[in-house]
């Protein structure tokens, strides 16, 4: 399985794009990348969980598809809120590898800041239960709520988040289609007002309009530049209860272990081989509880792994040289596919000032809500 | 590719029940049909358009896993506007062949009636294109102006129109979970006011909740009845423009015409082979182009053909003996999973009043919007 074309629209506050210029834009350009033709390509996937709400807009597979001007194509949305760009790359895959497609164009897209951020934030809660809803939870509140159990655990306080939200700025000042291309130091990390607590407005991934594209296609052809194809070599989704209060646990994302466990069994590759990683930073205990559960280190050390800089650009293993949600951005549908196009730059030698030198295994990981659903991708460079 | 499990909740006004009792009635039921218990099911697919827009609930697929018990899963919501149910099946067709499923839970809900008509029509808006909706154009206008194009080109009448209905009606009539199970005569019917000319209110498909669901698996096992195990022989999506101004032509869907193609070509089957047929009527004039786009009927003569009878229980090919979307109900997402489930339920001999006698081969076509998508899927007798 492989990816052919890769793009990624500007991120930020695009409020001269509507969803559709943005994603024409990715679209388009993915597909220019991949050097296919619209005619060529059998199935469209849009990744996008929120313009039902926002902007009244359903179906937009086949909206995308008359966008770019494939015709007759099978196209869908799919839909695992803020997972929904990475489930929607899964789908995919499973198109292909049945038969069913030769190429796929999977677009993950957003268009968020035409509402107010507190519409957006109440539509944002379509990703929780509606018993979280009705007492009133917000989605930093959910996350919040988990951060409390973590520190109690593990010892940890407020300062020792903010090193996450340093690090991604750091790596989101090497990336030009960031929201915020520029670090930021500590002090104003934790000088940041409460949002929830422990959770400071630093902590927390902002809202964005943006939208990524790839091409997967299932053999080369001569009409590839072969060094700018990269593997899929696993994707795999699984759920766990979306419901906090029905958590085995609230230190870990259980859907991001067990799809990551699958995921390294059907690729062949153990934790200690990923040269680059893309994770779902909603918030920064997130982050934290992403390495942990994909192996890059032992539970209840994350923060102290992110603070001696094993996960920065230079570290032993890269996490969100592309800003990840925190400062790249978090288009809630298009985060997904956005990390698998900065891991196709990464694996192709094509990530410019950020780029990992002789990076070979690249894994993204998108989380679903407060933990619902985890989708993880494992890439390689051919 | 088999369908185990097969269920259908009551469709209509349900105050008492949420959309999560929906599909949980509809997916518990489809399991225990299958003799599947939810630990054995790998994917969970859920086919809905709508809650976003009237509930506040995206994420409806790991909703549905966790109300269903099924833990650690795949999980994902798939939506294409009133396909949303048909391409759920599709994708867990894919899912099994592509060997990332073995067990598939599909599960179409749509819960429509706790908001007032006006709402639900705006959101069902979402189908359509941003044109379209900029026009004020509604839902049945749409249809409407493909009546009157199609009225013109073939010298149709109102009166032409209202057969659909009738017997629709009296096919519902022998289905005691239709939401309308009653007979309506012609004069009814005529009499019925005006909704969007040429169509009146009988031309149009009911806003109705209601649930499907389909156990799909690779393989039959020693615990199924193997007599009701039934055969998915074909499963096809394909779109076209969504906008009407971009369409080749108003007088056909041309997305039908394409999926059903490649559909006969799967399943190496003919038109004429087609024992019994559930199509997507959301309109009177959309059933009149069905029957003529999937091959039952010329070009033009869809609309004699169904007065004459040919498509009644009992006639050559019965067509929607659910009632189809116009008498059965039409809760949006759950449509094209009940299609399926209708089948199974004819080709296995368990259709009650309504079963057609040695029915061995059926279609069900699902349409999102006004024809940006159409899935078909053939059924076979095993």
């Amino acid at each position: 399985m492989l990816i052919t074309g890769a793009y990624q629209t500007k991120f930020g506050e695009l409020w001269d794009k509507s969803l559709s210029d943005l994603i024409f834009e990715a679209g388009s350009n993915a597909m220019k990348d991949a050097g296919v033709k619209p005619a060529e390509v059998d199935l469209v996937l849009v990744g996008n969980m929120l313009s039902g709400q926002l902007e009244g807009q359903e179906h937009l597979g086949a909206v995308a598809a008359e966008a770019l001007g494939i015709n007759q194509a099978a196209a869908m949305r799919v839909e695992a809120a803020c997972a929904s760009g990475g489930v929607a790359v899964n789908q995919a895959v499973n198109a292909i590898k049945a038969g069913a497609a030769k190429t796929a164009l999977v677009i993950g897209a957003e268009k968020m800041t035409d509402k107010s951020s507190g519409e957006v934030a109440l539509s944002l809660m379509g990703a929780a239960s509606e018993a979280e809803r009705q007492a009133g939870l917000t989605f930093v509140g959910l996350y919040g709520l988990m951060a409390r159990v973590y520190f109690d655990r593990f010892g940890l306080k407020k300062d020792d988040l903010a090193h996450v939200a340093v690090k991604n700025h750091r790596h989101a000042s090497l990336n030009p289609k960031a929201q915020y291309p520029y670090a930021v130091d500590l002090e104003t990390v934790l000088k940041s007002s409460c949002v929830a607590s422990p959770l400071h407005l630093f902590d927390c991934a902002p809202i964005t309009d943006g939208a990524a594209a790839v091409v997967i296609q299932n053999r080369r052809s001569t009409s590839h530049d072969q060094k700018r194809v990269v593997a899929i070599a696993a994707s795999q989704v699984a759920t766990d209860s979306v419901s906090l209060t029905k958590r085995q646990s609230l230190v870990e994302i259980g859907a991001t272990k067990t799809a990551v466990k699958k995921a390294y069994l059907e690729a062949g590759v153990e934790a200690s081989e990923v040269d680059v990683a893309e994770v779902h930073d909603c918030f920064s205990i997130a982050e934290i509880m992403a390495v942990e559960d994909l192996g890059f280190c032992k539970k209840g050390e994350g923060a102290k792994a992110i603070k001696r800089g094993e996960f920065d650009f230079g570290g032993r293993l890269p996490v969100n040289l592309s800003g990840g949600l925190k400062a790249c951005g978090h288009p809630v549908g298009a985060t997904g596919v956005k990390q698998v196009v900065e891991l196709a730059l990464q694996l192709r030698g094509e990530a410019g000032e950020r780029q990992v030198k002789g990076a070979k295994v690249g894994l993204a990981h998108n989380v679903g809500g407060s933990g619902g659903t985890a989708v993880v991708h494992l890439l390689k460079k051919i």
